[in-house]
């Protein structure tokens, strides 16, 4: 059955490189990560269509990018270590390099300048030009790195999965200076910054808990909170560990997935304190905050995952479900909030959606499409 | 000596049209408010440079804007009743109308598809299609009308100075549906919505208080807070009425500028309780959060302009207090908070400081500069 629906998905669907070089502004594109082909789909907002197909991205699987700040340069982070700059205007590849032999993630510097890479063999972080993709830093690891956020003053922070150290490497001078702060846990699998770049939250596999480290606080000040946090023996299986970018900061608290349980959990920003659990259809993934509003809208681990959810932080209670199509795998937000897009890998389709009547607005073919990643993550810090 | 100044100010810099119609991305694009002239100054946010003049915009004193969803057009709000549509690729004007005798501001709508205009004379709103500006929806008012701000689902707020009531206007459906939410207080001078469009923030010129009102509740719940905030008889003069759009959203706080004082005033967002003031160099008038940080820039009304001081938000403490040129009007950051720009008026120019080290940058050649706009704010509800 995975094969078939590997196979299936090679089949590109019909969608050329990009046939105009007409001027274009590139406040409302995005591109929409193709995993089984290795290809991107540029996509235009206003419009709600596909522009152009982007090849050649190598293995897409858990892959991730972020946007240069004049939001015309795509980062494309693929899990093989590749390292893709793709011109959103000229809907090609312009660099590329193999950068490791398996990379999970990166993130751009405040300043657009720098480029770095998270990888897991050899561990480590790589920093690259940001024009040229030039190797600007080496930065190696005792083991696998995860988490890689950036940080305002051409900052970024890690974790490393083997050793549980979290570290700061400052790339404003001449020579990197890298800091530790100290062990958060054990085997951290994700972390995240917050999108006032205060605090660092790790999520830890190795041990229960959640790890909140203070930025601000200097030096910074490391706590752990929902001690519970994590899988147990009797739980059910774990599917597919959260992602903690999937996790939502709304009405002064973190939304986080439930590991192994069909639940969201609720936690005050200001206390590190559980204020909730709202019971939800499936196994978490992705919990994404809807701008400009108190909603979060959830999709779902297999074999669930073929339902939205979409629930109210202030009440924490579930206010629609949507079934909108097969292995609904990601969701990006219009900026402002008022559509939402969605991937369905396996009805090959993009749906479009609008946030506040939950119809139907347009859909766009795609071949077993999941990261949608639209150009005003430019403008975010932590994205 | 005012006479003085304007003369100068007429002599515009050197400055030309757009020379090049190279492929350009828009993400990192700004324009710089000429007042005096009735000019724009298109810049480039990553080069650090200005690229071109752009003339003819009507009188721009307390002159605004507002960026379509793909950052590519500019609507400018003139003074006296003039709506502009600025092509930031072409570095032209390719819409204008005079639509009201005297206006103030104004927004697009959530989906980009509608402009509009908060008008004094006539009193009233008018709604105008973003592509052609032509006129969609005329709301004449018993008075002049005032803060005009985006809500999610094609919607609008503002205030009548004249009779203190507060609007919703929804031009979701065929015909414009409009809903009074009473009044809100003695003549509201100005109006804000918070980034979440969660609360509308009335600020009160005919009688002491600030007014919140919850969007979020059914029906809207008016709350007055901050019960003494206004002027007094034996207040310091008031040179000027602060912007509300200067009032920041920090760490759980809204940062007021005290009216007639030198002072902010720091109030709980969830209590709406005063929780601290900070004494600063003069009387404030845009109080502006850098992003992802815990700081907010103040700069202060004629004749204390010339400085501009940095608080921390956490402690309510001035960290760091600049002299960065004469006649100090505003302050715009870069997105992810890494550099701000300044408009010295009398200076001529606009200065980038770096937000980290408060070095000074660079600088940029403008005539009589005051506000900043970048089309970054395209993404961002309320502005």
């Amino acid at each position: 059955m995975k094969r078939l629906l590997a196979a299936t998905a090679m089949a590109l669907l019909p969608l050329t490189a990009l046939s105009d070089t007409a001027i274009r502004a590139t406040g409302d594109l995005g591109l929409v990560i193709e995993r089984a082909s290795g290809s991107l789909v540029l996509v235009d907002r206003s419009d709600r269509a596909a522009l152009a197909r982007i090849e050649g991205l190598g293995d897409l699987s858990h892959a991730s990018m972020t946007y240069s700040p004049d939001e015309r340069f795509a980062y494309v982070f693929a899990r093989d270590g590749g390292l893709s700059k793709v011109d959103l205007l000229a809907g090609e590849v312009v660099a590329r390099t193999v950068q490791a032999g398996n990379s999970i993630g990166g993130a751009i510097s405040d300043d657009g300048r720098l480029v770095a890479v998270s990888n897991y063999t050899p561990g480590g972080v790589r920093v690259f030009d940001a024009d040229t993709l030039e190797l600007v830093a080496d930065v190696p690891m005792a083991g696998k790195t995860i988490g890689l956020a950036d940080l305002p003053g051409r900052r970024f922070a890690w974790a490393v999965w083997d050793t549980g150290e979290v570290f700061i490497g400052d790339f404003s001078g001449a020579e990197p200076a890298i800091t530790s702060l100290g062990v958060a846990g054990a085997n951290p699998f994700d972390a995240v910054v917050t999108e006032d770049a205060s605090t660092y939250l790790v999520g830890l596999f190795g041990e229960k808990g959640v790890v909140a480290i203070d930025l601000w606080a200097d030096p910074p000040v490391t706590t752990k909170f929902l001690k519970d946090y994590g899988k147990v023996e009797d739980d059910m299986p774990v599917y597919k560990m959260p992602h903690l970018q999937g996790w939502a900061f709304s009405e002064g608290q973190f939304v986080l997935p439930a590991v192994g349980r069909h639940e969201l959990l609720w936690v005050d920003r200001a206390t590190l304190q559980e204020t909730g659990r709202t019971p939800v259809h499936g196994q978490p993934v992705f919990i994404i905050a809807q701008p400009a509003s108190p909603y979060v809208w959830v999709n779902y681990a297999t074999p669930l995952n073929g339902v939205v959810q979409v629930v109210d932080s202030r009440t924490h209670d579930v206010v629609k479900t949507l079934e909108p199509g097969r292995a609904m795998l990601h969701m990006e937000f219009a900026p402002r909030g008022a559509e939402v897009w969605m991937s369905s890998r396996d009805d090959n389709k993009v749906l479009i959606y609008d946030t506040r009547t939950f119809e139907k607005l347009a859909e766009i073919d795609a071949t077993a499409p999941s990261g949608i990643f639209f150009t005003a993550r430019a403008h975010q810090p932590g994205l």
